[in-house]
């Protein structure tokens, strides 16, 4: 037992990890747990790893000042408590999977490295998207995705104290981001390219979100694609076009969506799926053997449709992390070497919620438009009832969406916004989708009930009701 | 058709619903709905029908003021708005299930009355244990059930400003009252039996309500069973004797339990289930078919042991007496006499949520106690976590407990508690135990996270992944 843990030439059995945040460190820390006597190396090319992306937004508005607190690891307690070699600041160019070796260049230095491996994991995240604009390497022109965006924007908030700003994409990070940014007393307007609802919500959910923008400050530019970002007599940026207008800007954050970071991967030709990402099995691995990918980089199975799909969230990324980590210890003869099955990822429903501002939004699963793309026969009802009942001192109004599909009534996703206490109400949703509840089960719940909380029928509940009827 | 909905004598086809509040008249306007040509009698007891009683303590502590703002149904409107022939001030006392009749006094004039039906449903609720101790009826000393209860307690409040208060019993019902009374200025004293955990919640979990209650000023004195009831000179209660003290209280509230109003059921044969409740089918349907029960007098079923149960809720009273309106509707050939099959109630899993001051409790499912009563192999874990991540600034210290069968995983009940944000989370755990998930599927729910409402792993999840190492 103990020789399949060494290779032919003597040394330890190494792990290599490329990217430390979520499902790297999370792949790495797995990994270790499963087998202590594994050589682990994490690569990063920045000089953070393992940080809450989300709570960057916190970072802007003042809330937390020192971004350590963000952090889960830094590279010294990742090698003092899991004796993980994390090295930072490594840029990855070249995956030879044949030999089994990653190389690339320390970026301070500029010298190369070459590293062998028995196993790698991928974990190289994604990246904000950058249209090839006019004037969109500005300087005052960010995107916002690992913690060093942030700390940079931070110190342009703090240097050049800019009044207006333009924050291109209306997503969940351009509105987290344009809260931050009034938080911090400026003029933010957000530019949306569509027309559509926002977040793809349904339109009476979107316009909970779009409301409670309006009402506290903000504007929104719909239908207005981003054409262009100029600059002023001083070289910084000074506007926008956008649509038809030309918005005066002396800060733009480009919050477009991301792309995967598959590039390394597609070189050395894994296979990859949708979007790009790599393709991945539910064990997290690749289409090659001895090479995994995890977190939002690789594909996830969507457990609505069975099918892969690109979805980027932490929680998931996490999972990936630790099933890839699980299954490398598996593969390199550690302490769970016996287990059976092997670990595999449940997939995901991209449940997400967002406050904004005074109110809460929250999703999960498919909406109206995935669920016809995807070829169900897919009807919408959206009751509007409240948080707590209307006698009761606390609360307001909230909207529910479910999509159903007609003939069955199985759920398919579902909505929420309004007042406070209506987001985490999506984790019922997202309960009830997971384990495949139709719509006539999901009116019969036993939800909690007393004035504090509910009204007696859970708006959830009364959702079901109505779209029962709808189908 | 029309035929089958006239009797042999011509008359319309009746219904005798006896009590007004949620599940009487849940059973009437399902009734109504689906059979219009139905004769539909509602009688009560009490002057006010169609309360929410889990609004009395507003009532008491001046969050309401108009007891209207509690009711859905007026007698007035129930009969403008649903034809619904609402007689309050009559007091059934007698069944006679072969003749279909029920017979009893009209309050006020003490003039009898006899009613002939067709189906006849009991929502009859139930009544608060008095137990038949020295003083028990002396001025001063209150039960709080229906909504007279409320408006008698008030009055006493606002006549007689009471100063000092001891609440007997510290169930949801008492730590409720209890709140009210200490809104209002009162001292307040809870006085418990025994001295097993608040709320039959795990002991780390019960604490949680405890530590609220006594850092709001409440006293709780455990293990002190109520021995009896003292009058001042005044002939007004001044104090209760419980375990080996004496206290002092110008106001006693017995919130000692509920017991189902079945006399009038037991007296016509039918079979009595757990309790004493009546016993119903599915379909809320009594040991005689001519006759339904639904709602605090009948019983349900429990969907975690599939057994029959005494469980008060509101929620499940309105859905046992839309269930039991729904199939009379059916019996007496209303529109929706084709239907099949025949509409069940799902049954109950005993949800509930409690605000405790500035802390919060929940639970659903088989305490531990409960589910070894009931023969599983069961174990508890409980988890400390936040209900937001440590950095965001919102937010506390909330408990998970999970009850699992060992050797399956099977989810068995679950109990939360803590800070704000805490409490509405069993509804996850209500919707997890309704589908009959294992801790293994709890731990992969793809729950929301954004730091304004989670942390990355919801307190359920790290909760579901502790408890997989235990079973």
């Amino acid at each position: 037992m103990n020789g399949s843990r060494i290779n032919a030439d003597g040394r330890r059995r190494r792990l290599v990890v490329v990217g430390g945040d979520a499902a790297g460190m999370s792949a790495a820390s797995q990994a270790r747990r499963l087998a202590p006597e594994l050589e682990i190396v994490v690569l990063d090319l920045g000089p953070h790893i393992s940080y809450a992306a989300c709570g960057i937004p916190l970072l802007l508005d003042g809330t937390v000042v020192d971004p350590a607190v963000l952090t889960v690891y830094s590279p010294a307690s990742a090698r003092a408590e899991r004796d993980l070699d994390v090295r930072t600041g490594h840029r990855v160019q070249t995956l030879d999977v044949r030999a089994r070796k990653v190389g690339g260049v320390v970026v301070d230095t500029g010298e190369p490295f070459e590293l062998d491996f028995d196993r790698l994991v991928l974990a190289t995240g994604a990246r904000p998207v950058r249209p090839p604009l006019p004037g969109v390497d500005l300087p005052g022109v960010f995107v916002v995705r690992r913690l060093q965006h942030g700390l940079d924007l931070r110190a342009e908030l703090d240097a050049r104290q800019p009044r207006r700003a333009v924050v291109a994409g209306a997503g969940f990070v351009g509105i987290d981001l344009a809260q931050a940014l009034r938080a911090r007393g400026l003029a933010v307007t957000l530019v949306k390219d569509r027309a559509t609802p926002l977040l793809g919500l349904e339109p009476e959910v979107g316009a909970v979100a779009e409301e409670a923008l309006v009402r506290n400050g903000c504007l929104l530019l719909r239908g207005a694609p981003l054409y262009g970002i100029d600059a002023g007599p001083d070289g910084h940026v000074s506007g926008v076009r956008a649509g038809g207008e030309r918005l005066d800007a002396d800060l733009v954050v480009l919050a477009l969506g991301v792309r995967p970071c598959a590039d390394l991967a597609d070189q050395a030709g894994l296979r990859l799926g949708p979007k790009g990402a790599i393709d991945v099995s539910p064990c997290c691995q690749t289409s090659e053997s001895a090479v995994y990918a995890a977190g939002d980089c690789a594909t996830q199975v969507h457990r609505v449709t069975g099918r892969s799909a690109f979805i980027t969230q932490a929680l998931a990324a996490n999972r990936q992390g630790r099933v890839a980590g699980a299954n490398v210890a598996l593969d390199l003869g550690g302490a769970a070497g016996q287990r059976q099955p092997r670990p595999e990822h449940p997939g995901a429903l991209g449940t997400a919620v967002l406050k904004v501002f005074d109110a809460e939004v929250g999703r999960t699963g498919l909406t109206l438009a995935a669920a016809r793309e995807e070829g169900y026969d897919a009807v919408v009802t959206v009751i509007t009832d409240r948080t707590q009942p209307r006698y009761y001192p606390v609360g307001g109004p909230m909207k529910v969406a479910l999509i159903a599909e007609r003939r069955t009534g199985r759920l398919l996703g579902a909505q929420v916004a309004g007042h406070p206490g209506a987001a985490k109400r999506i984790d019922t949703l997202a309960t009830a989708l997971h384990a495949g509840l139709d719509l006539a089960a999901l009116a019969d719940l036993d939800l909690a009930y007393a004035p504090a909380f509910s009204p007696i029928r859970d708006p959830i509940l009364v959702a079901a009701r109505a779209a029962l009827k709808r189908i």
